[in-house]
């Protein structure tokens, strides 16, 4: 074993665990469900990513000696327990969202079922990789439709955990975005990677001029140059006369970005170099990138926004028991009944109900029992929300690795597609679509 | 090598060095620096997290077969540079904040002195691991000034990437709380694990009084158990019943705090259970903690608000160059002059000065060169704040692993108390201290 996530676990998790074995009621078969009660920040859709991400780690979760050493150390659990840890193998059946998909309050992300240990024990997990990637992947789709055909950079990574870097790099890829400056979401996920060149390159060499020079012998004329450590103008005057009309790009890293596009425009096409391309990166969000609509900017790069999801840093989700097998073997729907965190039991088959293509609400069958799960049948025109995830504790191969990265990331551009125009807007408001229940 | 931390790396540091190898400028002498230009979120201080973490990451930073292959197989730099990088060890020095430490907009969190080559590559890394960390503890330390004497116990691991989240949890120790869910951080930081029970428990049973009385058996009278998962006073009631007077705690997950709060203990004490502690868990951060402070609540357990910076979820820290040789090996300071961006160049020392042991001022020398650097012996009576954290290569054991965690915690419970009173205010402000500059 290289790696385990077991101890990516809350500490309950495995105290609820070591009690249900001794009452025996860990042995009972349960339905969790992963779902958000409302949008965070008041956003019109959501966008689920982490699916690929959270298969990984479940197949990961397992507990070696160094895990279970800590546990029999520390007496969080009993010996009891501990055996039942050391062959643990989640063996239970996930099905939900696609990857890349649009959500919406109460849709069922993942619904997991298995027996109480086997599930119970990934909450933390499931809950730490759907928040994060899916936070920055809801924030990554709004600068995506605010750039319209403009590219997006990721270059956040310095301002996230190093790990949640990669994550966000991925996520936001998945929702639109063109590449990313992480290397490793490149080396791990096949997501696309730039980049350009840090003040420090300029400011390492004995002129601007010398660094440009530099810039251009090791990376050709078509590379981009970074235009503001010094004087603007005069940066841009310096790398069109180092770099010819041929130069690719210039980066602009500050300033008041509208005016000084405009004014980089001006002077790059009046050197002549009308094709040299414009980047802009500074402190950019949703609300700058559309504010930029109308500059003559080419593409860009965004940082700190996206991966810190924008002023809304998780998404929310949460992790519940909806149905719980009795003693008789019969299904019992579950449902907390504390104050503001009303939760509806049952298990539930999701759909998205269309109108000429166009999305016109979710819709949330509720079913008691296992059998009489809705099917797209009953309701014609609907596009069915599920797909199996993992079955009897083997997962969706298609969802893994890049090739899940790049099969999420086309489905959400379809799936967006789908969307009514008003979800487009990026003002807080109501979630774009009703959510609609519907009791079988 | 187990793990190589390598490509959390930004694709323009790699390509930044390609053209220097080229042009020869890498191998000049450089110092590099970590400051913040602000506090972000209008906070009155920073909290230094994850210099620990970060020297672990440094000596992890190798590149190995897999990494040089992608960076081969991308075209990302030429043979030359791959060669740099299979032979690539940081053998420079870093001096800097202890972690713990309090800081304030311009204090030189990290100083880094070594080539161009060997120093740029980590800008990304030490960004990350820092501006994470550094948020985190930053709202954490808030938290712990709101919460006075009551423990707080941090709870968000699901609401943060998985590994940001056993860094969040470590933070949150170092900046004063007591304990945390999450086990991965209880293993590998010693930070001590906690835990209670989720609705999942009481719904998996045929009665909250079951759930209750299985948790009781498994784990003593002195658990805590959740009684909001049905009716409040009826989950006061069974739970006494069930656990007898000496119940250890109850916790309270929903509803309107300072009200049920004191509800509930009514009804403890009118039931004979005036040693039973209660615990709040909803949705808190440092303006609820405060306002729970003359309620009877005994302890607090935090989820969202500490592992996402509870609204500044980065610290916004930098890595500039501020200092790099000529070509005759003299020292000459850089700075860039980028609209609303400029920053100090030269080397710095930086000092707390006190005055009857309340600090008054992050007072920071700048020289231009390094045989200079301004001493303690300069300004007496104030703290010198830099210690050395990698000596040629070498990082300080010290700092590392469980042990660094520790002192860190001491470190950052003794410095809060040379902070004036003023800094304890939880509301926007200016920094609480001044920021001073004098060049040497």
């Amino acid at each position: 074993m290289t790696r385990s996530t077991a101890l990516h676990t809350d500490r309950y998790e495995l105290t609820m665990l070591d009690a249900g074995l001794r009452d025996g009621t860990a042995h009972r078969r349960c339905v969790f469900e992963v779902f958000g009660r409302r949008l965070s920040g008041g956003r019109r859709f959501g966008v689920v990513a982490g699916t690929g991400r959270l298969l990984d780690a479940i197949r990961d979760f397992r507990f070696g000696d160094e895990e279970l050493r800590f546990l029999r150390d520390n007496r969080i659990v009993d010996a009891t327990t501990l055996d039942f840890l050391a062959g643990y193998r989640f063996t239970g059946s996930i099905s939900g969202y696609r990857e890349g998909e649009i959500y919406f309050p109460g849709s069922p992300l993942l619904t997991i079922e298995g027996t109480f240990a086997e599930a119970v024990v990934l909450e933390t997990l499931a809950l730490s990789v759907l928040n994060f990637d899916s936070a920055v992947a809801t924030a990554a789709a709004r600068m995506s439709v605010a750039a319209g055909d403009r590219p997006l950079a990721e270059m956040g990574s310095r301002r996230a955990s190093e790990e949640a870097a990669v994550a966000a790099a991925r996520a936001a890829y998945i929702a639109g975005f063109a590449a990313t400056s992480n290397l490793e979401a490149g080396r791990r996920w096949g997501v696309p990677t730039m980049g350009t060149a840090a003040h420090a390159w300029t400011l390492l060499h004995d002129s601007e001029e010398a660094a440009f020079r530099s810039q251009i012998d090791a990376l050709g004329t078509d590379t981009t140059l970074l235009i503001d450590t010094y004087d603007i103008r005069e940066g841009v005057r310096t790398a069109i006369r180092v770099a010819g009309t041929g130069l690719g790009g210039v980066r602009i890293d500050s300033g008041d970005l509208p005016i000084v596009a405009g004014e980089v425009r001006a002077l790059l096409d009046e050197l002549g170099a009308t094709d040299t391309r414009i980047t802009v990166t500074s402190d950019l969000d949703e609300y700058a990138i559309a504010a930029l609509a109308a500059s003559p900017v080419d593409s860009y790069g965004v940082g700190t926004s996206v991966v810190t999801g924008s002023g809304a840093p998780t998404a929310g989700l949460v992790f519940k028991l909806v149905a719980r097998a009795a003693e008789d073997g019969s299904w019992v729907p579950v449902a907390k009944a504390s104050a503001q965190k009303a939760s509806h039991g049952g298990r539930k088959a999701a759909f998205r109900t269309l109108d000429s293509g166009t999305a016109t609400s979710e819709l949330i069958a509720v079913s008691d029992g296992f059998e009489e799960l809705a099917t797209a049948a009953q309701f014609p025109g609907a596009r069915p929300l599920q797909v199996p995830l993992v079955v009897d504790g083997e997962p969706d191969a298609a969802a893994l690795g890049p090739a899940g990265v790049a099969t999420a990331r086309a489905h959400h551009a379809r799936v967006r597609e789908e969307l009514p125009v008003r979800a487009l807007a990026l003002s807080k408001s109501e979630p774009a679509l009703p959510t609609e229940y519907r009791e079988l």
